[in-house]
């Protein structure tokens, strides 16, 4: 049994809590938390609750530790932390410093003799081994990703700092005229406002000016104003009964050719919570870093980086026999 | 430059030759044929052409050997004898016995200090990689391979030996009512039948009974007596005009859950050259090949056992900084 530990129980850590629950050559021994310890009700029987703070005293408890902090300002502090009294996995997604916190985990691994895994789920994640994959089956193409439809965190924050945005939740929506120019056999060229719309669902306080707000959302520089964006006022019960899951999906296309001829490879994830599919792809990443460092294997790496074969809960035969 | 070699000129080996041309980091220097070297004209300038019984004498022409042999009579004992002298990559595609061929190439490959990587392609190979990361990612869940619309050179070649029948090509097609049962997100169990089509094309000899044709087809065993089989009488000219390429192609699925929360992953190749497709991806496979006896590594691996990053022809830190 791979003894797991998670450090940081929000939507994540308790995504990863149900996927440990459901492999079993897996079990949760440990939960690493910055909230008072008494105050966690973990769904898990028996599992230690410690204090963040603890954590180096806790390091003989687990085998494999699953960061499930934020990315923007969680990981860049816990992660090399824990990167050099754990083995470690997380689901780091600030794509534009991964390079960074690559070799920072790298060094804080190495500096205590243990292995991380970094940028686990599904982008970063299956969606990077999607993109490597076929670059390198078709060298001669275009990728394309398209997010959707599903929940945005970053965005739904965004529309909830809006004066008079008493609460709201936003989708990020694939055009599927593009996608299916794609799926044509051509190379197009898209702006953001053709790949993506943004539909908004917002529940404004009362006597709050509502137009006021559709223009603060569309207008938005980085967020929406790139984008075409659909503002839906809803009530506060509309919100709970409609919109408490947390979708998301996706699709990652390569389109190219080799000689005269085309070819097209897609994948798609369509995905009713994101957390708990975040948090499977998370616990089949800790048994890879289980089976290397069980081969002496030290520092960070990234999803790309693991044979395939290692995630999989059958052993190495048995996949072989079975699966290729 | 990776210097590569191809052992067999036959459609995947013309596959791979194109796809060398269109890797700038390979180069094509060597040949093998059992045919006469000199009545090959292949389409790359200056590249050695030698007879396959001169293998051991062009040993260090190449630093990786693609074995383009077809799988039933000629990698059983081709793999193993190149696996001693070379570096290679195949596409041994017989599913059935994949443990065993990988046991006697890695024999092969320990003896002569080399490394082999076996069925490399699309399925198995790109397809095979795609059943393991999703069974990963959603132990709880169910797998689909489905295959086509493309062309089955072994159901072709069946077509073919039915006395009358002068020339024939075969396509399989999956079944789009089965396809949707799967991504409407359950887990149905289909028969072979219920799954995939198949869809003759037959040139019959003059004064052939089309009827007896048509019922020693539809009624052959575990080629067609399994699926619903539509047979088309048409011209030779017809014949070379619409059924010239080589398409192929196929879906894997993986439908499971986590929890209450259902989830679907998805995959698809649509190839207007099965061989062309295949060559590039044992190129890529090539590349990883090389990579990999570089840091010191031997005996056989299969396309699972391969850190998708070797594969792709920028490297590791380009990779990381771009694709994940």
């Amino acid at each position: 049994m791979i003894r797991i530990g998670i450090a940081g129980y929000g939507n994540i850590g308790r995504g990863v809590e149900k996927a440990v629950a459901a492999n079993p050559d897996m079990t949760l021994t440990l939960l690493l938390t910055r909230r008072d310890p008494a105050s966690l009700h973990p769904a898990t029987p028996g599992v230690e609750v410690r204090s963040m703070d603890e954590a180096a005293a806790c390091k003989d408890k687990v085998d494999v530790l699953i960061l499930c902090g934020g990315s923007a300002t969680d990981l860049p502090v816990q992660g090399p932390a824990m990167a050099s009294l754990f083995h470690t996995v997380d689901s780091f997604d600030n794509h534009s410093i991964i390079p960074q916190y690559l070799a920072s985990m790298d060094g804080a691994a190495k500096k205590g003799g243990k292995l991380s895994l970094i940028s686990v789920g599904w982008d970063p994640g299956l969606f990077s081994t999607l993109r490597v994959l076929s670059g390198a089956a078709l060298p001669n193409g275009a990728d394309y990703t398209f997010w959707g439809t599903g929940v945005s965190q970053g965005h739904s924050d965004a529309i909830r700092r809006v004066p008079g945005v008493a609460a709201g939740i936003q989708y990020t929506v694939p055009i599927d005229s593009a996608m299916e120019a794609v799926r044509s056999g051509g190379q197009p060229a898209f702006t953001a406002r053709e790949k993506h719309k943004r539909v908004c669902y917002v529940v404004a306080e009362e006597d709050a000016d509502q137009e006021a707000i559709r223009h603060a959302i569309v207008t938005m520089p980085a967020y929406f104003a790139d984008y075409d964006t659909e503002v839906h006022f809803i009530t506060r019960d509309e919100l709970s009964k409609n919109h408490a899951k947390m979708p998301h999906g996706g699709f990652v296309f390569r389109s190219g050719s080799t000689g005269e001829n085309k070819h097209l490879i897609e994948f798609s994830l369509k995905l009713e919570s994101n957390p708990e599919f975040t948090g499977s792809v998370l616990a089949a990443g800790a048994r890879a870093v289980y089976r290397m460092a069980q081969s002496g294997r030290t520092g960070a790496m990234t999803f790309i980086d693991v044979p395939p074969v290692l995630l999989h809960p059958l052993d190495r035969e048995q996949v072989i026999a079975s699966l290729v």
